[in-house]
């Protein structure tokens, strides 16, 4: 018998995001027309509409939030979350909402380029592993590390960035988060490893970019333009 | 007697540049009106007007980069020679120009938007310290590092993302170019390092972008027309 799936994701928006600038939160602010996590949970909406959606937002914007859905009419089903301290605290405020036995993913409300394609590509892959699921691009940057007496360069060759949506079973990544917080804690692979999981890299997207500056925030906001066109 | 200093910059847009599309390598494409190219000589002139500037274009594209000048009346004074096989290679015939006293700064065609305060960060530093000066911004991605079983996470806080213009004295750097070849050159400072010229970093900008795809086109367009305002 073929075990059926049961995907979820959360999407992590609990910080105050005020490198944007603006009197907002970032996640907040809009992208033609509609605050940025809109655009993020419509695509994995898009993906599969029976895959439980839940939202991590900072405490005290709930009603905010709630009052953009009303005039955005926006429809996309989801659960909502107060943040926590740090990005992790949010991601175990989210992780309380999810079953053990699901597959769940991770993914950054300020990467509302996602598509489809690299949301199925991950929970596919960690679904059919069993293990933890990140995607990564090529680093096309000349990089440095920083040594005790000055710097030298790094191979770029086997540098990977990564990406969101982070895929995990859900029962192992709600232990693997039982941890006490680390600041070396830059993502939720790292916090799968320290647990001892495994972790698998699928290609990410060069279009899902990271929104974390008001210039950022102007790019987002012509690329949804030119592909609106 | 306070040494006169005699400054330089090699250009490098020696490359087809395919990846942008288009018709035209990057380097000729326009971004507000005029070719991106004609942006970066211009902000070198800016910054000194007494600084030679020697552009390396692919050959064949001389006539067109007299035309497109002619055409947008650009009269910062510069000297052009051909690219080569590879960046290196261009770079070694761009050295061809630059005497052996001179403090010269090498830097990317496709990175228009560096600005006269971060040129004389570079120039000065080198010519005050006598080495190799390379301009750094922070890594704010999560990296990993490929291993042979499979990647780790790698401790951003330790990369530096490299950028241009690197600054050298002439003579060392021209030395250090009589090297063959090697494909981990990516950039200048890894060729000085080779030759033992000792490297320092310096801090760069987060808006020096370099443009190689056609949605960094769009950006750079978008961020012109912002500034322009």
């Amino acid at each position: 018998m073929i075990p059926e799936r049961r995907y979820s994701v959360v999407v992590v928006a609990g910080g105050q995001g005020l490198r944007a600038g603006g009197s907002l939160p970032k996640q907040f602010q809009r992208i033609a027309g509609e605050p940025m996590l809109m655009h993020t949970l419509r695509a994995f909406y898009a993906y599969d509409y029976r895959m439980r959606i839940v939202l991590v937002i900072p405490e005290g914007y709930c009603s905010l939030w709630k009052a953009l859905c009303d005039e955005c009419r926006f429809t996309v089903p989801h659960t909502v979350v107060h943040g926590g301290e740090m990005r992790f605290h949010s991601v175990q405020n989210g992780l309380r909402e999810i079953s053990d036995e699901e597959t769940v993913g991770i993914h950054d409300g300020a990467r509302p380029f996602v598509t489809p394609t690299l949301i199925g590509r991950c929970f596919d892959t960690s679904f059919e592993l069993g293990v933890g699921i990140i995607p990564v691009v090529d680093e096309v940057n000349t990089v440095r590390v920083l040594t005790e007496t000055g710097s030298r360069m790094v191979d770029r060759s086997r540098l990977k960035i990564v990406q969101t949506p982070q895929v995990f079973p859900a029962e192992a990544l709600k232990r693997a988060y039982e941890v006490e917080y680390d600041p070396t804690f830059t993502d939720d692979a790292s916090v799968a490893e320290r647990s001892g999981m495994t972790v698998r890299l699928v290609e990410g997207e060069e279009t899902n970019m990271k929104i974390t500056t008001s210039f950022d925030l102007a790019v987002a906001e012509h690329r949804l333009a030119a592909m609106q066109k």
